[in-house]
């Protein structure tokens, strides 16, 4: 008999509860063991349940029990996550979570620990929720250098932006229709300003290139300045917006960047709708390999909860190809990036003085375009290019209402 | 320092070599062991090479060196691969191979001498190429239950259905173009017939339902029959003609059959396109995921095959979660099934027959339709009613042009 203790019952530790019973005997099959929840860590009391009787507040009942060989954290947030995970890590348990801004954060860190002490930290669930990402980049893939990492990685945003695109619902009420579903939370800053994609590419670029990639170097664009207009331009060079995380190598250090990004309907990433997430990973000698599937909910995030569980009573030593290092991975500076970028502008003239600075932009139209307003794609160019044309066309007395980078798979 | 042997040299031997060659340094870091090959099976001589000192035409030289830790077999075909395959088990060797037609008629067999020997039988490259696709069903989704697999397995097929589809080629022409491209063989038969698709998802479903399926048991039809008649009907209804692998849990069995399908624009499929392969499996918690990538090709397979021989070293006992029983599974009559149908049919007043027959099927356009061809979908219905029906319309002199299932996500 193995003891699990879950941290946390909200929507995910239900999950975990729920597909634990669900489908014990298959599980324990697979983990080779009979395993059990024996504490369930929460500070409310869930009476009603079957299982009440496993809830604890007290975090040391479950750090002391030596009969708790794995802990799943799914509490979410910073604090006290971080500092119970490294209890029990240290205390000689293994770990796994659902808890990308932990792992964002402390990753490097907390991988240390495991492999000091033998034991695994896990968290297939902190990224793509019930989609296989992390276990394939390091195992399936492990012959591959991976070059390059794309993918829609928060439903909520991609949820917005497909009501968006397909209803011509606008950004607000596409966000209260979210809300109302229970796909946004009440404050849904984390999601809409781009801060939970950016901790998943930063997970996935850790993990790519083998050195701590952390949020706060990264630069993060999220959707809220998206307008239907920009949707409708896009939609006439057959192109729809997603918020994308992307990573790549480059010499000596990675790109990582999160922001929208206008992609081909022909991307594979294109057709990613709803709250589905999708994730592009490009390897040396696999090619382009694409995940599709449910990024988060209730059991989905449960279910790669349960296999990393699983995992860990199979492998009570260290998974050694789950690993970076805590030196921080040099991200390089976005404006070298050459992409090209779609501008929508207003002012008369704008087009012809667009035309000038530009080059040969493609120009754009929507429906009911005013006489004065103008969208371009303007041909690819490094960010330091870009932002001098750019100051050049406002220099001529030229608004800027919105500028999108244009993602090429 | 582990040693490895690859057994054949060809298109994907030669691509292990060379995956091994390129990226050694992050293999063997991930291997946390120092891997190399010490010799390779061909009668072939290869002088040129670098390694040409490797190579051996004598099996027995690998099986009696107790160097060799892990066999990479990469030779294709039922024999000798069986008997070389099944000597390396018993001598204590752990073995990899990329060959679905070996999995698919003696994997249980080989995964139970594998136990009884304590090492690993692995076949990720097996299905889907450079996919990421046996791991993920058995250690990522280990906490599902599978209830179902459909998936494009076959490169060369979605090719020829790709150049028919967008740009009006003939399935003859097509075929030409893929062989003259290398995607397809000088003699097609595995791939246009089906059997290749089958023999995919006889292992898909031996994984995710636990007892072996046979490629004899399984309903096996190829692409050979459609038209571009039929190719445009179904563009009409908003639709694409894929050869599909299908895959359901039923009641104490399974359903399991290949064939061309209609599948809806919407679907996650529809988008993979020419020699990509795209996998969905729907699981109980995580509900659906899809994989989509390179289905084959020297590097895409050759690297899958490395990440075995990785899994190999890091884990010389048996992997407990990839196994199934060689009880043979009871395959379901897919005349049970219901579903909706696409017929393409001849004869005067074929409509009004049909529209008497069928219910309300819903009839299908396109450009040039002759006056007495018709084409329509059938309501869904089992496959028994179905034939009557199918035979009704015969017997007023119908004739039948096309018969081709419709598949609804």
């Amino acid at each position: 008999m193995i003891a699990i203790a879950v941290l946390g019952h909200g929507v995910v530790g239900s999950g975990v509860a729920e597909v634990l019973e669900k489908s014990r005997g298959n599980i324990c099959r697979k983990a080779g063991a009979d395993l059990y929840i024996k504490k369930i860590l929460d500070l409310r009391e869930f009476p009603e349940l079957s299982y009440s009787d496993k809830f604890t507040k007290d975090f040391n009942e479950i750090l002391t029990d030596p009969e708790i060989q794995v802990v799943a954290e799914v509490m979410g947030g910073l604090n006290p996550a971080y500092d119970y995970v490294s209890a029990a890590l240290s205390a000689g348990k293994s770990v796994v979570t659902s808890n990308k801004e932990l792992v964002a954060a402390k990753g490097a860190e907390l991988l240390a620990l495991a492999k000091r002490m033998n034991r695994n930290f896990l968290f297939e669930a902190s990224v793509g929720g019930g989609i296989p990402i992390i276990r394939p980049l390091h195992q399936c893939l492990a012959a591959n250098e991976i070059d390059e990492i794309v993918g829609i990685l928060n439903g909520t945003t991609n949820f917005i932006l497909t009501k968006m695109i397909r209803e011509g619902m606008s950004f607000t009420d596409a966000l209260k229709m979210a809300q109302e579903l229970g796909y946004a939370e009440k404050d849904p800053t984390a999601d809409v300003e781009g801060q939970d994609t950016c901790r998943k590419i930063c997970i996935l670029a850790s993990l790519a290139f083998g050195s701590h990639v952390y949020p706060e170097s990264v630069q993060t664009q999220g959707i809220t300045k998206i307008t239907l207009e920009d949707v409708r331009y896009a939609e006439s060079a057959g192109k729809v917006i997603k918020l994308l995380g992307q990573t790549r190598r480059v010499n000596g250090s990675c790109y990582v960047m999160v922001g929208p990004a206008l992609i081909g309907r022909d991307s594979p990433l294109a057709g990613v709708e709803d709250v589905f997430n999708g994730i592009l990973v490009r390897g040396d000698a696999t090619g382009d390999v694409v995940f599709v599937g449910k990024g988060a909910g209730k059991l989905p995030t449960a279910s790669a909860v349960v296999s990393d569980i699983i995992d860990c009573v199979k492998h009570k030593d260290t998974i050694a190809t789950l690993h970076w290092s805590d030196a921080q991975s040099k991200v390089s500076d976005i404006r070298r990036e050459v992409t090209a970028r779609y501008i929508r502008c207003k002012g008369k003239g704008a087009d012809s003085i667009a035309w000038q600075i530009f080059g040969s932009p493609t120009f754009l139209q929507r429906p009911d375009k005013p006489v004065d307003e103008f969208a371009f794609i303007a041909p690819a160019m490094t960010g330091f290019d870009f932002a001098q044309k750019l100051d050049a066309l406002v220099g001529k007395g030229v608004e800027i209402l919105g500028d999108i980078q244009v993602w090429e798979a």
